[in-house]
């Protein structure tokens, strides 16, 4: 079935394979009257680019993003946005070898499974670079969030062993690390370590943080639409996304209820609360506090490494991944994550002026 | 907006307060043929029901299960099942008091910044006893899934900091512990750390986990509607859920790329992976093998102890709420995120029939 | 798979057969602060009672709606309205006949087709008994549209050949019509015409026009969730209608460009039409006047003459359907028909709220 | 919010200007394994084509449609397929002067009343331009309802006052009328009454009409997802559409009881009706004889008459729209009709597949 659109209000769908002719999205839902361009969401897009630190495969992707539609004059028209990241080069000979069997950690046997066949070329369909059109979209949520005082980081938590110090962190610090860490120290010992692992030919995993400022209260819809629920099936709908976190997330099943629950207290015409254990939501309503969640994101699955499998023929095998693949996911999907947020907030930020009758009545009044 | 609804598919809405007349639940796409019963849901129930041992509150809550339409004859007739639960009793007059102000933990202040204002009485919609609906859909989709031979069963993996022996783990045990530990061991050392706890007024949280067998490769639609994406929301969209993940989850965000992929292997006819720590999903779909997934819960908010807060005449207050409440919420949730987990696989098992021609040809043509 | 639902921000979902339970509907989405009752509830219901004239089936039904949740101190609070309708008396044993053919005109066939079997009591799920459970949805949205000035008046256009003469039509009239005709003239022969067709057991069909005043412009959503479509889709799924005109609908199909366009004007501050052949409906979104549309009501099929038919058996039979039956449908469906296009313009007004940045940077900045 | 996406299971979503840089569409949930190709897109979207023939208005549209994603080998992957239709040129300067005011009949007001603004060269998003989109997904449903012999055929049923003759009708002669009218003696009527109102400067209206043969019993879902009422909206959204109508439509408003039923009958193995007042639909599904439906369109709005308006500054004006323009919208909006019709079909064929457990049942067992 249809599984490539995201938000209701806000309506992502994606298109594209990784080595066909292009990748792209259409965004559906945009408010009219937001200011962007080419270059603005380019920059998004040279976050999540291949190429850029040793940490990343050499393959050099030029992902131009176009602006199709449903933009004039510089501003969104409230009609559909279409953008596109053409493929600069088609090279479907470099994969004829993957055709015929099924990489440890890949999608290749579940295509096959469900869809009786697969574009084999660069995994195709289920390939990461799918997401540069999450980014594209994501740019445009920012956009939005930041014309409404919300703000959204998310930075590298840890690299394998090698965590943040929050001591040290400073949310400044992650465009200067390679890794996207915003406590410069851990981001020189997670080089280290990671430079030990490529050479070693192995990959390694991490975790992504991600914090949401400014959000107002009562953002998320009771039951099922729950705020972290959907933050929760955004971020796990990201590629190598095994684990999601807010808050205090698995260490609060360890912890006792009065340390869990955080105080509320009023001072200077604001309610805020004592503690955030809840990572800012309760009941699956922003509180009004800073919004905190976490992504894990397993090692890269492609590794030059002896493993073994089964191919097409049903023959077990040893197989050998050629080409140089990045040995972490975790830098270059901090930018997908931030979008993946963005783009639920701003679903969730629509469908909410339509809570209240008070509210609707003074909508329709004007 | 309206978020009390799950699923494409098989749609699954909920409805009802605490201390309402009721709560519900409308199950529409339920495939026509399904032999159901009243006596069959409350099983499940009885499963969630308060008041079963001294670690849940011994409120008395009588649910009595109705089905009022969608079935004919015993079975059902492809038409929506609407169930419900009625409340026995509807004593309002405990409420007044919270009416005023905002419990440390609970949904109280987020209802009231999105609606205005909020049925106060036991919480409202955001009372855990929504959960009783969910549970009655549940067994419907579990009963489902039990004729594709596929089984689904979620137990107590940890209650504070006790956590199961998976060398004693016995799956037979499950119900014979009172906190649905499936190693007898750990569920007795937890007894008495709970006990510990009661009687120092505080609350305790732990983590569920569940096993999903019989699962199809291919199940879950690429991109946003991936199978993990589906399950994260969905556990997460119950209440005290603070975290979610499959497989070895964060664990994998620590593990290397040699050691966290499993390779493929074939034998007797039977593809399958060597290890499983991918818990069961590649790409977003099902890779034949078992789905692992975990929960982590916090503790109950409501404790018998001072704690800070603010009232709605916004002044920094003391209170001490009162009446008995779980002390722990882990094993009454355990059959929920059974009933969430199954919910999800049976409304990705019917999208997932439409993603072939041939298959649709060969449907169509008998 | 699940066709029980209606509305993306504002969404109903009915349940319940003909001769089951009850009958009932969940709202979700409905905006908190709402004064609602089960008496305003109920006076929509008797609108649509049987029993009321001589042309409807002297069938007694006492359709008692209560409302069982999403409701405290006599506002709504923004979670879902469960109201029910419990069927007063279930006698199944006069329907042991019909159980084994298929009665032209009736849905008998196409649910055995899809199913593979039926609830055959008094049509099941396919009885205009479920209409029913739109009337108090209906009745909800058009207490919102109320307080939004906006006002919504169905009524019998025509009933076979008489149709009402638009110099006589007051809508205070309707009221005063057993047919619920605004020209009494016209409703005055209609009786005739349909006393004279019952006599030879007959039946009649006809055709119900709606009036909406107060609309704001631009409501609607471009492209596939038009204004005008959704309307369609709305009325097109009550049972017995065959066809919907919007403004000169059919009529505008042999009309001439300069006769058909509707010139602007603007005068004493406001913009409108000279003209309103659009029917208030312009791209898909309301122009600021009157929107009109008819729906077309074939007569009843259950008529107590001799018709030809197959049973289970495949044998070719002949029937004379027992029990007394409306000769004519369109009376007791103008209700429904105002309950549809209510249900439509409420949905599409919530939708609305988010299509211009500017007005959702004033909305969060209160 | 966002309304450019159509169907559950077969999402089809639309994107782009008249004059921006291109119109698009992509269409998610196709299932894998179907054959298609550009040349067989581009021969629908070659049907929809102006200045083919002298009643289209005579500008130059080439419209090459490029398939960038979802096809692979030939083969559709399962995943979304992307098509664009890139514009040729661009010219933005011929419209500077409707920019400043309201044409009659067009979309023009009421997107500047939602959205603040618009993009008016061509009409921007609301241009029939935008069913090129339509068209090109059309061709993937017609191709899928092909491999299971189901075949829908739309053709002109009138042009003003002219009326096809049903003795005269032959569906082969759809392709020799300019008009694709299937009686070509109509077809000649017909192009002397639209060369004489072009003459005048004026435009002129239709019928359209659509017959599906091969439809299987059971299609379409009880209640608000009716197969009939999922066509209105899907025809309705059709820009110049003001009706619709199923089987006899508003005839049957008018017919009585007997004459409206159509009576089963069983022969040489198959059960049929012995008439199809009803159009192919009962109960909202298909039951199993053809589906007839009807649209009716009004005159094109763009007329090189002398009109009465308002412009932006609130001034009553005369206008007198410049450029030539369709004399008739009919005959290229009935490839249009054909593509709705199979979209919808497509969504609820595939949807009907979870309708029946044991169907389920054999399906996974495979």
């Amino acid at each position: 079935m249809a599984g490539s659109t995201l938000g209701t209000m806000f309506k992502v769908s994606t298109w594209g394979e990784s080595h066909g002719k292009g990748i792209g999205v259409v965004v559906d839902g945009c408010p009219a009257g937001l200011t962007i361009s080419e270059e603005y969401i380019q920059t998004y897009l040279n976050r999540r680019k291949p190429g850029q630190t040793k940490y990343s495969t050499p393959r050099k992707e030029d992902d131009y993003v176009e602006i199709l539609s449903g933009v004039f004059e510089g501003r969104t028209t409230g009609t559909p946005i279409s953008m596109v990241v053409m493929n600069q080069t088609q090279r479907s000979s470099d994969y004829s070898e993957i055709a015929n069997y099924y990489r440890p950690g890949h999608a290749d046997y579940t295509y096959d499974s469900k869809y009786g066949f697969r574009d084999y070329r660069g995994g195709g369909r289920s390939s990461g670079r799918e997401t540069t059109a999450r980014v594209a979209a994501g740019a445009i949520a920012l956009a939005i969030l930041d014309s409404l005082n919300i703000h959204v980081s998310a930075y590298t938590r840890s690299i394998g062993p090698i965590t943040i110090d929050y001591t040290n962190l400073n949310l400044q610090n992650i465009m200067q690390s390679s890794l996207y860490m915003p406590d410069l120290n851990a981001s020189a010992k997670a080089e280290d370590f990671l430079l030990e692992k490529m050479n070693e030919s192995n990959s390694v995993g991490g975790v992504i943080e991600c914090v949401v400022t400014g959000m107002p209260a009562g953002i998320g819809e009771p039951v099922f639409e729950k705020l972290d629920a959907n933050l929760a099936k955004a971020v796990m709908s990201v590629g190598a996304v095994k684990g999601f976190e807010i808050g205090d997330g698995f260490k609060s099943a360890s912890m006792l209820g009065d340390a869990n629950n955080d105080a509320f207290h009023y001072e200077d015409g604001t309610l805020s609360k004592e503690t955030n254990h809840a990572g800012g939501i309760l009941g699956g309503m922003s509180d009004g506090s800073n919004i905190i969640l976490r992504a894990a994101i397993k090692p890269t699955a492609s590794i030059a490494r002896t493993q073994h499998t089964v191919n097409k023929a049903n023959k077990n095998i040893e197989i050998n991944i050629k080409g140089r693949h990045d040995p972490i996911i975790v830098p270059r999907a901090v930018v997908v994550i931030e979008s993946m947020v963005a783009l639920t907030l701003v679903d969730l930020l629509l469908q909410n002026m339509a809570s209240r009758l008070d509210k609707i009545q003074e909508f329709y009044k004007n």
